[in-house]
């Protein structure tokens, strides 16, 4: 063959050997697990959609980003974007099949044609859950409750989820006369971590119509510190009178107790009046998390309630709560702060093949070991011994068996400790039961 | 909001509701398990790649099932339509990186533009294994006993491997010097099944040149028939003096062998030479899998070794020996058989929300219960209670825990079997111990 094709990815595209796919499984996997422990169902969705599902929803910019074509059938077609365009889709056609409430999770990956300079992947996974069809706040407080246990299962303890509430700003805007106003306020208040409050004030009044002291109360709002139990008792004043805003502040107070009488340690809840969280799909609470030990890589799981996740779909209002979690940030995280375990093994055990006219009988063990629940690698060539354990130290095997022509001969097995390098001589009985009883604590099981 | 766009899926695409999406992950996490206790492990390609990657091995089918376009930049791409042509151009690009034995599965989907009047999908999940870079005739059994350990893991017990090695007719072509009309040859025994043996004879002189007595000689090879040891004999004198006959017929021998030694039951495996599996990909041992309730959907698991993955991205040349599990049609007859348990939930413990001002006590109670590693879901809303329980019914809970005012005040639950209908009152402690323990021998566990 003369004309070789150079075997190479698409820019912005990554293939994912063992070594990135392992922990990459493995959170998916604890995703799943928390996730299903709340009751969350998982549940999927075509990669290709028609593309004026896709169009209907998306924003300038998402647009943009979109992969489209048309098929064989000369349909219009696109690559899904992101996960909630499809639920929505999903939604609208299958609700009467599905009831309420409908619990669902999805992990699954998206497609945008981005910028690749600002570091952005053109596919990545996104790990959605929601409960929808319901307006009850036990369904936030879940969502605050699951993002606490999903970092938790993860191995985080310090870590610090935000919560806001869209109808305490709402509230306060109805009070000023100047909720029809609230996107231009909300993108000026968006800007606040970056621009400072003399220029949001600025453009609060500049663009959103507010006087200079609307402008003062929308930004003392967003600026509120203290405890939780002073932000709320802060609160209290700002939102009297309105009914909008006591719903948004009684929902806030809801959570802080519910929260922590799900023993969600105190100090991980943090009411913060300055979190938007993007325009206008969010209704009432919104939530970030951050990782306390690195805050800037942003927020690692974010969310909020909605009122109508379908309406570009359905007549029917199909309002739900639900979060992200932010798979490729974590990984990111793990290892920036050495927390990914180097592993390029799935299988603990480390089997040699030594004697090759033996093969039958390491074989044989190796299906006794697995029956007893152990992984077990055995090595295909007969190679010699030095090789066969360089492989098995560069792959981070955590026990290597060795049995030579002295060892079968004794009917025995060298265990090797490979982390400490450490040898013990093991009787070999007709079950392998000694061998199994000596690996389990070396492998902390 | 007036122009509602019809919520839909593409021709050919379906969407997994959780009654369809729950066996699939289990399928699918019972795959991974298996595939982990024999060393293989976990790699991921993107979906879209340069079309000259994908177009470079594919046949004139695949090309015109092929989904392509141009992406933003103006390259042209394509979905990939499998995994092997990936993993040729991963291969190819990483394995000085990777190292050999490279044990590895992949788990994902792909995409034809199939004609869906054949019930095929547009969009499938394939599940893969293979080890790259060995010759050994160990990689080779050990393909056998991963579907071995796959079927078993997945709850069947009546299946056949039946397994053909190449060399064997590739020898017998060579003494009947027909060996440049191999594929003409294949081609004609493939048809073997659907026209018989007189027509394939036909075909056989007609043209791959044969003459009779060749195409009979053939045809002897691929209705042998017998236990595996009388087939074994059969052969020897039909590949006597041919070298690479000799050595697909050892190869079959050391893999009845070693599949014994590793315990697989013997009536799983079995000889048939008349698997030719496709026709230039694979060259040694080809292996297909059926159920034996069930020979009428075909192979659920299928694979092969073969010389040369990467021919067209390298010079290096990388044999392999790997298989495919049929995730699809695996789903199909475990439902055909009835074996499909219908679970909806994905937690099996329901906590109904009875009392509304209580909620915080069954959130505290639902975060013991999960601490306890019991699956829990809490109904958001307190309705009434026949409702809640029609929900958890509905759903295919295996218990609820009932706690109403009466309960609260005596501090105790009901704890419902609600697969028996039988109630027993549990005491209500700190900790919930009492009734965790109570809960557990109901899920059986």
């Amino acid at each position: 063959m003369s004309d070789r094709i150079t075997p190479r990815t698409l820019k912005g595209f990554r293939d994912y050997p063992p070594e990135k796919m392992i922990p990459r499984e493995q959170l998916v996997e604890i995703a799943r697990r928390v996730y299903r422990s709340f009751g969350f169902r998982p549940m999927d969705t075509p990669a290709l959609e028609h593309l004026e599902i896709l169009t209907g929803k998306g924003s300038d910019e998402t647009d943009k980003q979109l992969y489209r074509f048309e098929d064989h059938g000369g349909r219009s077609v696109g690559l899904r974007f992101d996960l909630t365009v499809p639920l929505a889709r999903f939604v609208a056609q299958h609700i009467q099949d599905l009831g309420t409430p409908f619990k669902r999770y999805q992990i699954a990956n998206v497609w945008r044609g981005e910028n690749t300079q600002r570091g952005r992947y053109r596919e990545f996974m996104q790990c959605d859950f929601d409960t929808i069809g319901t307006t009850s706040t036990t369904a936030d407080i879940e969502t605050v409750l699951v993002i606490n246990a999903l970092l938790e299962a993860i191995g985080f303890e310090q870590f610090t989820i935000r919560v806001n509430n869209r109808q305490v700003l709402t509230g306060l805007l109805e009070k000023l006369d100047l909720v029809d106003q609230s996107t231009a306020v909300l993108r000026a208040l968006d800007k606040l971590p970056k621009i400072g409050a003399e220029k949001v004030a600025a453009e609060l009044t500049s663009t959103a119509g507010a006087t200079p002291q609307q402008a003062d109360a929308v930004l003392q709002l967003s600026e509120l510190t203290g405890s939780n139990a002073e932000i709320l008792a802060q609160l209290e004043p700002l939102v009297a009178d309105n009914e909008t805003g006591k719903r948004g502040l009684d929902q806030l107070t809801e959570l802080t107790e519910a929260v922590a009488a799900a023993q969600v340690p105190a100090e991980r809840l943090k009411l913060d009046l300055s979190i938007a969280r993007g325009l206008d799909y969010y209704t009432g609470m919104v939530v970030e998390t951050f990782l306390d030990e690195l805050p800037g890589i942003g927020s690692v799981c974010s969310g909020g309630r909605y009122d109508n996740l379908a309406e570009l779909y359905s007549k029917q209002r199909h309002p739900g709560v639900g979060a992200s979690l932010g798979l490729d940030r974590l990984l990111a995280a793990l290892e920036e702060l050495d927390r990914l375990a180097d592993i390029q093994t799935s299988a603990q055990v480390f089997l040699p093949l030594f004697i090759a006219k033996r093969r039958n009988d390491y074989l044989h063990l190796a299906t006794q070991l697995r029956a007893a629940g152990l992984d077990v690698e055995l090595y295909p060539e007969a190679k010699k011994l030095g090789k066969q354990l360089q492989y098995a130290d560069r792959r981070g095997f955590q026990v290597a068996v060795i049995i030579g022509e002295d060892e079968f001969a004794a009917n025995e097995a060298q265990l090797k400790n490979l982390t400490t390098g450490e040898s013990q001589t093991v009787a070999l009985d007709d079950e392998a039961l000694a061998l199994i009883a000596e690996i389990r604590p070396l492998l902390g099981s």
